[in-house]
């Protein structure tokens, strides 16, 4: 388990979140407590989605310097309902002119009293970068970040397991897929080792294993099979097939799906009570076939559900902390 | 006259609308309720735009795959004044990528409560296709769908018919352009003989004549003048050049205007109260001219007016369904 | 000092703000009441931002045929908080086809009760000829036309000085930079000309000299150092480098920056209390050293902080003309 790191900038002196910037440094006790926020704004589909005033008069600017609609779509709802206003900024920068000229982007939405930046981009360190760099009453939430970290995503994750394995200990979680690049797998595996004694196993093709050291504790296997069996929890990633070395490259997407994809048979080897997770968005029949992606053990939809909720709470929470 | 079909997947088992797909198999009765019920929310230019808070609490997302200023921005108003939340998703999709993907994208809003989808798509069948997969608390609009259906613009077109005719039956009405590509002539042509016993005539450029099967009872003609000869209505098409064949191509915009345009001298052929019409965006002086579109006999305005009234009922009428 | 000009489209017969097309025709007195309702509106940053109902049932469209992200979003905040409903319209129009189809365009969105345009153009003319053709009851913003005008920047600008310097009258007041293409330097020189006797100097690089007759009364010189000595208010203006002639475009950002930069050393020549100023975006250590850039003497963050308030102020002013 992660030993928690109180002196992380994205908390203030008392504890409170001032940043969501990744789940390193947060406790196992302030994870839960988000969790638990995070379900008192979940609602079932089909319910009123739950409001509050809470962001009245406060200003969310959504920056995203990458594209992504379910995202950013995902807090754009999440203020709207909080009472913010909500400003959307699609931005294409070049890397060349990122530097400084970002920061005076900041400075400039910072004097039209934007209090809360959501933050999407392509390169590590852009919200750790501009959280250093902002006055105190305001907050960056990191929206996804390189293949570095993806903070919401890693707590809706927490959250929908928590929801139906009723724990977040001694669980055995199989992630597969394009590791490599997976700023998803980052942040539910530092969420998995602050929360609880779990296992976790990590299967990618040859070519998008990531560096070990990113995923102390874990196990590396290039056996799906074996991987998945027993599990609890089994997540498939989004995969970029020209990604994958030579040989699998040639692969038609059913060999692609037969050698590394979610199938009904391979799902059949982890526990009954197994559950389907992917961050989305599917390539159906590639990583994940049809048939497991809407079938009984999914939770993908509870996922992008719980995603709404977990969005609002840290919403929620940073307001709090500023008001202590 | 068309027979109603009440077995349409877009009522409710109590004959209420649950999506709005095309005028097909809506009743006389039920569509004059909807242009009564568009009244309520009608207002002159000027005067301050209706409100309602009928939509509170809900969340509606425009899906336009296709550009759209105009019939976005009346969406959007549409669904602001009524109070929901409003998501633009301007998503540009292969149509390779459309089947299942599309579908994720439904799935995934509808989970974040998206509970009314406004598409606008270039292929045949996307809204349909949606609305055959939403959960049964979910209603999808068809803003625009390739050259079978607006029914927004058809019913739009009938309330200002009927606010400056006095009636929906036995009406001359003629239109003139590229209906071989026109969604709009589809829906009015449908909602015209569904209101009463209208004498409908096209005309249409050598190579733009849709397939007549589509058009039951129509009298189509290529001598625009004979066609427009004592019309009650007439309404002019958009027209891109380019579609044209041969030698008509060759044309200048002023030769078109005189060959297949709304002319000054050519109106005057119509009913002296006859009404000139465009579903807009308007190529003034090629298909319309500016003199005409600008002319005491335009309601071009008014159906840009009423398009809005129109919006707002049919999104109330979604939600009085939902509550019965 | 400018004679006002009483007979301006762009005042109503009662000397209210119907359009703000320019500053040109507006009384002393005029502005003066402009930034001081603009005070009622400005919140130091990081205070709760003023909010007021004045726009209730208002919609306000945001016509940006340019790209802008600090301009818009400084219009659509101050609408937001007003409590105007914003309709966000990016367009691409090539200029071709603007003519009446712009029209079209403001025709069809005044027909949905959009009753105030903020129209921001590369082509000279634009809002005037929008708010010559718009009905009675509905304004035109400039927020940015061609080289002519930004007449809110100009307020913005001229609400800072006023703030620091306690007068508009009898201040030096030095532009540094691309004046033959600035629309910022042309609004700032008119509002200091009808504010009082205040002396201009206009220091460009060689080729972006402006013609002296758009500038009456002001100083043009080469010598940066002699035209900052002993000024009030020292503006650098934004440089595309790629506009300057010949040799200069081979030298380094450094090169340049000592030649025609606002560099500590060289504010030194100006006041002790003189304040620097700059439109934004920068191009820091290019027109100006970052080390000036956030200074103790800038007030570059204010201006943007009081563009907010203008805009608000110049919003509630246009309802308020359509009260009486």
């Amino acid at each position: 388990m992660i030993k928690p790191d109180k002196s992380s900038a994205q908390l203030t002196e008392g504890g409170q979140l001032r940043h969501l910037l990744k789940l390193e440094g947060l406790t196992r006790e302030f994870i839960a407590s988000l969790l638990d926020r995070a379900e008192t704004y979940q609602r079932p589909i089909g319910a009123t989605p739950a409001r509050d005033t809470i962001l009245q008069g406060h200003t969310v600017a959504n920056l995203f310097f990458e594209p992504s609609t379910r995202t950013r779509a995902s807090f754009e709802l999440a203020a709207k309902r909080l009472s913010a206003d909500v400003l959307n900024l699609d931005v294409n920068m070049s890397s060349r002119i990122k530097g400084e000229s970002l920061l005076d982007t900041i400075y400039t939405l910072q004097a039209m009293q934007v209090d809360v930046f959501v933050v999407r981009d392509a390169s590590a360190g852009i919200p750790e970068f501009i959280s250093g760099n902002v006055q105190s009453h305001v907050s960056v939430l990191n929206a996804g970040e390189a293949d570095v970290a993806h903070p919401t995503q890693g707590l809706l994750d927490l959250l929908t397991i928590r929801q139906n394995k009723k724990t977040l200990d001694g669980l055995t979680v199989t992630i597969i897929g394009d590791i490599a690049h997976s700023r998803v797998a980052r942040s539910i595996s530092v969420g998995l080792a602050i929360m609880g004694d779990n296992e976790l196993r990590l299967v990618a093709p040859e070519g998008l294993t990531p560096d070990p050291e990113l995923y102390p504790g874990a196990n590396f296997s290039h056996d799906i099979d074996a991987a998945i069996k027993d599990s609890d929890v089994v997540m498939a990633l989004r995969i970029q097939r020209e990604r994958i070395k030579e040989k699998s490259s040639l692969m038609t997407n059913h060999e692609y799906l037969q050698t590394f994809g979610l199938t009904v048979e391979r799902i059949a080897l982890a526990k009954p009570d197994a559950i389907v997770m992917h961050p989305g968005p599917m390539n159906r029949d590639v990583e994940i076939a049809g048939a497991v992606a809407d079938g009984p053990q999914s939770v993908i939809t509870q996922q992008v559900n719980n995603g709404l909720a977990i969005r609002m709470a840290v919403l929620a929470a940073i307001m709090e902390s500023r008001q202590l």
